[in-house]
């Protein structure tokens, strides 16, 4: 086992082992081209630019090399997101494998120390079953283990420690928690707690999570989507890269606000969560 | 019309005008002790020491003291979150009239410029309904007044700037827009449009908040509490204040984690928040 990712530099650096293809939908912006021509440049894989007056056409073409194997990562450049979303999750040439759940994973670098934490929904699931949170663990978890943390902590966020039925997202956490071999999830745990050992001392609380987690699951999109706009807004130095998962491969799908960097960091992730199967073939194509 | 107070510095200062009397039960922590002190020591009020040994009764018996006007402001020291609220909650002797809805009030600094926002709401009202929410602007307002701003910006964030029946908060937003002499109303727009007008020149909108919201509402209290633990994780410099707000007279409710500073902040605040009437009474008898 490769020793956790725990910073950006580290991912830059573990991502230029192997090679990988991305196909970028309109990549127009100015953002999108300086993100892709770094990528080049760094090593971390080679870029397919699609193009073309149509721009549902151009996604669907896009999927397609996906699907077909001739590229690994998807991204969005100057393109709605309706645009590719439909593209992705078309039920016949999509990337979306049946009975699987689109969900996102954002990767973000803690205040204290700049540890990379995943925090999932901030974009697409709206208010996520008790399925669609167990798949959202699952797709974090996942990811974690690529990044080489073996046995992620969970921290499932609440606005408080208490469950009751007046919150059921507490029940669904409650059926959630666990203390495996391969997984420590901890619930409901108010944001601070999940990611502060002091904020626990504070409150007198234990958890598994020992104010560590790995991974932060909030309750909801609004929730999730305030946590990453407060981010944005209180802490705009701190780096933060995204995927989509639950696909067949993995989807880039940047904000408009989002810099070079940003888009940079999220190839970089995107390529680390891809299968080792898929990486040698790639590399195999690459060579 | 005062100039508006837009800084703590300004808030400590104007809060020296007229005096008042705070209740507190169970002042028994030292975060606690030294607010109150410096609330003192700065000629902001008088402080009245609760105690004995059944909270519950020393909840109701402070309850008492600022029902009878001989007390200005309610404050909680060591005591229960519930005891409190049960005391102020109670129909025959508490402090909520009937018909009001008590809702959260938290006043923040942005990170750019240090200006105060309300933020409405991070700890009461898990899911507020239209009605409550035309409340929860209804006092967030009245209290921007009181601070000078006399016709406030208010934000109603979302994770989007769309309105749909997925989102029915979204249909709940579009009826509470409105644009008056005395109130500017707009949403949904997430957290950054709210509070940033190069989130809204990025974005290609147009807000008439213009991306300097006075108050923001959040769709519930997931997204609101998800924000104010942000805001500590992230930005511990940023001061806040917090009161309740509805109820007939101010109640400062600090959490576990508060500082000193915090609390003495939130004394400030709910001085400032009294009613002029309330404000001569509480002068003459302090004369």
């Amino acid at each position: 086992m490769q020793s956790p990712i725990t910073t950006f530099d580290q991912l830059l650096t573990a991502a230029r082992s192997g090679t990988c293809r991305v196909a970028c939908i309109y990549p127009h912006d100015a953002g999108t081209l300086e993100a892709l021509a770094r990528f080049e440049a760094a090593g971390l894989g080679s870029v397919v630019h699609i193009d073309g007056a149509d721009p549902a056409e151009a996604a669907a073409r896009a999927v397609a090399l996906v699907r077909e194997g001739r590229a690994d990562i998807l991204m969005k450049g100057l393109v709605g997101t309706d645009v590719l979303l439909r593209a992705v999750l078309d039920k016949a040439c999509g990337l979306l494998p049946a009975g699987n759940v689109l969900t996102h994973l954002a990767l973000c670098e803690t205040p204290a120390d700049r540890r990379l934490v995943v925090f999932t929904d901030v974009a697409v699931i709206p208010f996520p079953t008790h399925e669609q949170r167990e798949a959202q663990i699952a797709s974090a978890a996942t990811l974690c283990r690529r990044l080489g943390i073996a046995r992620p902590r969970v921290g499932l966020v609440h606005c408080s420690e208490k469950t009751s039925d007046k919150f059921p997202v507490t029940r669904s956490y409650e059926r959630l928690r666990c203390c495996t071999d391969e997984l420590i999830v901890d619930g409901p745990l108010d944001l601070l707690c999940c990611l502060s050992e002091e904020a626990l001392r504070v409150k007198g609380l234990e958890s598994p999570t020992g104010g560590k987690s790995d991974i932060v699951v909030f309750p909801d999109i609004e929730a999730g989507n305030t946590f990453y706009k407060s981010l944005h807004l209180l802490r705009p130095d701190l780096h933060s890269a995204a995927i989509l998962a639950g696909t067949s491969a993995p989807v880039v799908l940047p904000s408009r606000g989002d810099t070079a960097e940003t888009k940079l960091l999220s190839l970089a992730l995107a390529k680390m969560s891809l299968p080792a199967s898929r990486m040698t073939e790639a590399h195999a194509a690459g060579a």
